[in-house]
């Protein structure tokens, strides 16, 4: 296990329209980031000093070449990998442009060389807007984990939602996930989508991910995984819906006979209750609402995106470039740094990723 | 509009082997009911005087014959109407029973016929369980809500989940309502039950219940009603999904027509973080998880239930009997503390429900 120190992560700045480069100078000097990993950017100097400024902060940000250079920087001193792209000094603040898009996407592509290469031990994203890349040209990939994959020459990630045990309403000690056995369709196809396969698929990452954040912070029990019911009440014994008895019920007795330490299913409005109450540190929802609903209510500005199945490690912030609030500097931080942390942490462990 | 001094609201003892006596008695001196309704309650004086001494309260259970004998009462009397069941009495704590079951049943046909006559402005249910009020063979109903509605002759009743505006993490001043266009069925059956009238009707209680909140907190705003989506971020514009497109944009449009305030379709993991931020008073959801996952975990021990579509005024507690920690002393009473001061809000305003 690598000791903090040693950890290096970069910082992809995101779209410069965006209130990415706020959130990373505004996270930089966090006490919560004290020795928690080396933090490079890759983007650009003259778009972070600009917000270096407006957010008033004794920080510099300082182009470097290469990764060697860090060892002489000093503590306000925001070393930046910069991109070869100019053009994005001048991005406008709060529309969307194919400047701000490119200027993106070149940051995540440097990013994630550097990632695949082992120069550096992970990568935390800032947000991007997805009609911005397109309008760059970059049209192959809806979105940016898609991008991510792609470049690492993967097919299929799955986004894990956490909430750190900082978040008020979180009691786990390793804080909470959520995961989702279906994401980005209609609650109609979601209901075909459901399968025994897709559970046990989805609890065994969610159980490698926990396990991960276990042995990062020190624990040596099992994880607890708690199976979301799709059907009200669970299912009410078949009264309101049989896809529990059918589908749920078995898919989980076969994790648990492959060694996976499930609990459910249980009715979600229940088992969302005693997840917050620190019962379960990561629950398998069956489809988008029943994990967002509960996520957003316990931590909005709390939340990290953590992108499973990639060679390398990845976090992001939960949140996206805010555009009608970008470069006034109000946006809070606090995602970049719960993002920053877990990199942190999922990065100390050996294999991990 | 009646002051509230003057309003008087029964209690309904709920199973004598549940935490109803108990959350009854916890509830009697809440400074939060000072002043707020007179209460009698409908039950046995034995075992509400166990619930006083059980938790060690310096008050005193008094049978009273009828209405008339409130006058006298002193603060620290707890006024019971006594049902003619002594069996009651010998209730064994935290088990089902058919006598837990009848004296149930009794408690609550003799409210519902006090509210009915008009001798009482409300009813305030403590919890029963369904399996004893079957052993008592009162088979004829499914639970609670559905009895209450045939003593009244009502066949179709709604059921309005609350939380007041001293939950914690709910910051609109009259509270957030959720109320469901689909819920005791499954997530298959709710995608075909799910319709435009349903929506609209639905909303027309949403609101009528939020006027009469509004109303008896002397506010003269209109009320504000978010609808939520039924599929993830809306429907994407029907990519995710055609609902929103086919029924529930439409929906919205015609009660908005109709004189509703109504917002949406919007995604309901958004609407339900910034209806619990104060934007919304109530929120129309469209099956059972998207409301009461929102509703556990924003305040399980402040909810109440509220039965719209009734021609009296009912209030309930949110949580059942919990047989497993029944008679032990620890049962929180903030949900029926709650539910009075609710039911005391609805019974100021005439003509309401």
């Amino acid at each position: 296990m690598n000791a903090p120190d040693t950890i290096l992560l970069t910082i992809t700045m995101g779209d410069p329209a965006g209130i990415g480069p706020e959130v990373i100078v505004g996270s930089w000097g966090d006490p919560l980031l004290a020795g928690v990993a080396r933090r490079v950017v890759v983007g650009r100097v003259a778009v972070l000093q600009r917000a270096v400024e407006l957010l008033r902060l004794d920080l510099k940000a300082v182009a470097i070449q290469d990764i060697g250079q860090l060892a002489g920087m000093g503590d306000n001193e925001i070393p930046v990998l910069e991109i070869e792209y100019p053009d994005a000094d001048s991005a406008q603040p709060g529309v969307n442009s194919a400047i701000g898009g490119q200027a993106a996407f070149l940051a995540i592509d440097m990013a994630t060389r550097l990632a695949l290469a082992g120069a550096v031990d992970g990568i935390v994203t800032a947000p991007i807007s997805k009609k911005a890349l397109h309008m760059a040209g970059h049209t192959q990939w809806p979105g940016h984990t898609e991008m991510l994959a792609d470049l690492c020459g993967i097919s299929k990630t799955v986004m894990m939602l956490y909430l750190s045990p900082r978040c008020p309403l979180v009691k786990s000690p390793v804080g909470l996930g959520v995961i989702h056995t279906t994401l980005h369709m209609s609650v109609r196809d979601a209901l075909v989508a459901i399968s025994g396969e897709a559970i046990i698929a989805t609890s065994r990452l969610a159980n490698d991910f926990v396990m991960d954040m276990l042995r990062a912070t020190g624990e040596t029990r099992l994880p607890r995984i708690g199976i979301a019911a799709l059907n009200p009440h669970g299912g009410e014994e078949g009264m309101f819906g049989d896809e529990e008895i059918r589908i749920i019920a078995p898919a989980v007795m076969e994790g648990i006979r492959q060694g996976l330490p499930l609990t459910g299913p249980l009715p979600c409005d229940t088992l969302m209750h005693r997840a917050a109450d620190g019962e379960f540190d990561c629950v398998v929802a069956m489809y988008h609402d029943q994990g967002h609903i509960a996520l957003k209510l316990l931590g909005l500005h709390h939340a990290v995106n953590v992108t499973l199945g990639l060679p390398i490690v990845r976090t992001s912030v939960a949140h996206g470039t805010a555009f009608d609030v970008a470069w006034k500097g109000t946006a809070r931080h606090s995602s970049m740094t719960e993002a920053i942390r877990v990199a942190s942490c999922l990065a100390r462990i050996p294999g991990s990723q």
